[in-house]
């Protein structure tokens, strides 16, 4: 069957004779609903190809098309299919897609028990090169910090504030990142909750005192917990205090992951 | 039943001597995944009620149990009722609620037919006062502007551009969405795809041509419609074009809502 | 003279028959380096003026001449010659101006007397409506606020955050920015500095804990003090604590200006 | 003499026994007006140090000293000075600064010679490392691009939009930045200026009809320019295309960086 388009010229297939590789090219920020681990979410994707040296342009629209013909169905472990997908409609070599996109974990309240529900902002990325895809996950964790040295120096009190502890992992098999997000807010001074009642911000606020910890100490046990983790290759960790004394943040991080991951 | 809160002292509830009434307090930015007539979306909440002069603070944890105690389910004509619920829940006499969140509707290309999600942002936006029930509903509709002096000066070719048309009415019984997106839509230049194959790509780059409008013939043309449109009451319009020809926007609106909308 | 435009159409100056008069028309988010009251910063302008009903467009070009004739000195006291500028050369009834830029203060910490440069966001607008020319400023003032709450009923600590105060007043002549930048750090739980040395950190530390305040409770305190105020007309205080125990902020706002400001 | 901290604990410098060293740690997204190669501007610092396994906190408050104890004078030329001073002060191995700001070069009308101030993006940084300083600067240069296909297959006009060309450079001695600049704007489809008289806009209105590039042409265009300068090690280019008949973007990279720049 002749499709429309075969009437009329493509521009972009014609051969290019600068003879320059484009390392990716494609689409960006197309915001699209979706679903995500069995959650209903909206993200902003990314996705595109290499373009070998002697073509002139890519078919932007056919990226827009995989996204459309059915309902778009994302977790971790599809995300080589997906590569796979993008790849072979572009006719590509290598492939690259990234969803940026809020994740959302039920949580309860330490004392009374009230549930609602936390979100975490995601940057999940697959990139496929030599026939090879991997998968990297970036999460933004917000926590409490509570400074040591303010507490230690003071008669009474000490600073805290909301802190964004920001983590990035090369994913193997198994990965989970409800495990993930667990292990950073349990290595922070406290972790935060969509609803505290009276009996739950009393004990947040005394075990967040019991619990002092510098942005350089919840980096290094942040750092301590992930070597031990058997479902990543690799990590960035990096924190922010948006510090409650300062207009500025204070930073730490500690980077072991051997590629460019963006 | 005792509740657990009840044994801890309520601070929030205490006389204030001030004398000095509060017109909004409540939580703001709390992100939350919910229905909008049925989308599954993800937005920004913002919940306020009045605080009486003789009191020191209001409840904050009630406004999020609210939204968890049960499946978030939003329409424009349940905003009157979310409204009755947080007045009665915080025991107040006047109610805000703004929700931010984007949301899609399937379009066809014009020649080829493929279809794709097309995204908006919606502002939505309820006031209770004095007993009375208002919804504001503000969206923001991207379309291309094509420049009218541009394509006249010149011997060939118009500079165009994405623009954003931003509506704000106070909404009536009866008012679709969709219905004021598309009438939007049809008075710009052209309007916008998620998918166009290279005959659509034809057919909205001679459109446009043919269409040449300035950000002010396009805000009067929408104000047009809007006049008669009868499930509104009020409108304010304005358009901001992303000059492709400059570092800054051209903008123009006309406003007729005789009330402070936020 | 002839002028190299008069021998081109004038697009622009053309009969509109629709009869629909625009607000605001002109040029917007147009990021300019500039002197504000002595002090060396970057803003960027919004500049419109209203359009009447039987002209096709305005002349957007003249917005940024005015800017770039000679380098830009602004300060409060002459919105109102910038705005009698904007009208006559754009030969408008009503004339509308905005700059937002971030405006700097030398502040010495309590204890150390080390001294650093504090930032606020300004927003500066000056409005020519009928004749009348008016002038509001919009300063986000960052401090520390500690929640009362928090302190009473835990055995110890009390949760702490940096929250952004907004104010915007109508001005009258002899105000002074400075003056009410002091005002609002005055009221708050505690004040922010750039620079904190030890013995600062003690001082704030205990100060903060020394001084709990409620958004509710911030919030009638600076409205206590703007109501004393001779050099302004009207204000409106909101308050946004970005809290340390939620991923959501509390809020809170007092509003007695009689009129839409943006 | 006896410093007033030297009475106060302090608790940083105290031995860490988790035998885990911190990549980076400092400060971040302070604002600051400082001049840059003598214009004055207003930018974000992020100034980091690296910190040994066996020390518990780096020194938060020298970092901001560093910055206010003179007024801000930096240059490209200047960053080996910074990061030495950082690394000094701070008593650290390797260091990190980064200024976010704009910057603005007066630019003429290519017809009316009417001259007024482009502004770009620019992010400067240093890294120290290993006893070597390297300096790398992006910008993003926004630009006019035209569509090739859109102008070949229609019978007239063709869909233009603005379009950001990220440009990230290691730079080497005798880099200009103006001239970065001006290579990028010279590749693009049209370049952009904040003042244009009507004879300027029909003057780039034709040169972009006669000048479509797709997002590959101009990727590669610029990519074969900044092969050939010589003041530069490496580079990479991202250009981001706000297409105009879409609400996503068109978007290429060639990226012959070997580092992480970040």
């Amino acid at each position: 069957m002749i499709q429309i388009d075969d009437l009329i010229k493509d521009v972009q297939s014609r051969f290019d004779a600068r003879n320059i590789a484009v390392n990716r090219v494609g689409i960006r920020r197309l915001r699209h609903p979706f679903s995500f681990e069995n959650q209903n979410v909206v993200g902003y994707f990314d996705m595109l190809v290499n373009l070998p040296e002697n073509i002139k342009g890519t078919h932007m629209s056919r990226f827009v098309e995989i996204l459309n013909e059915q309902p778009t169905v994302l977790s971790i472990a599809a995300i080589p299919l997906w590569l796979e997908k993008i790849v072979s409609r572009l006719q590509a070599d290598n492939g690259f897609l990234q969803v940026q996109f809020p994740y959302f974990l039920k949580k309860a309240a330490p004392i009374s028990n009230t549930s609602g529900w936390m979100d975490y902002d995601i940057n999940l990325r697959g990139i496929f090169e030599k026939g090879c895809a991997k998968t990297y996950i970036t999460v933004v964790v917000p926590v409490t910090s509570l400074c040591p040295c303010s507490k230690e120096i003071a008669d009474y009190g000490a600073h805290n504030q909301r802190s964004h502890v920001t983590v990035t992992v090369c994913v193997l098999p198994g990965f989970s990142l409800e495990d993930l997000i667990k292990c950073v807010e349990s290595t922070a001074t406290c972790e935060l909750y969509s609803i505290l009642k009276r009996a739950d911000e009393k004990a947040v606020t005394e075990r967040a005192y019991d619990n002092p910890k510098f942005v350089e100490d919840m980096v290094r046990d942040i750092a301590t917990l992930l070597k031990t983790l058997p479902t990543i290759k690799g990590y960035k960790v990096s924190i922010e205090n948006f510090e409650s004394i300062h207009n500025h943040s204070a930073y730490a991080e500690i980077d072991n992951l051997s590629a460019k991951t963006i």
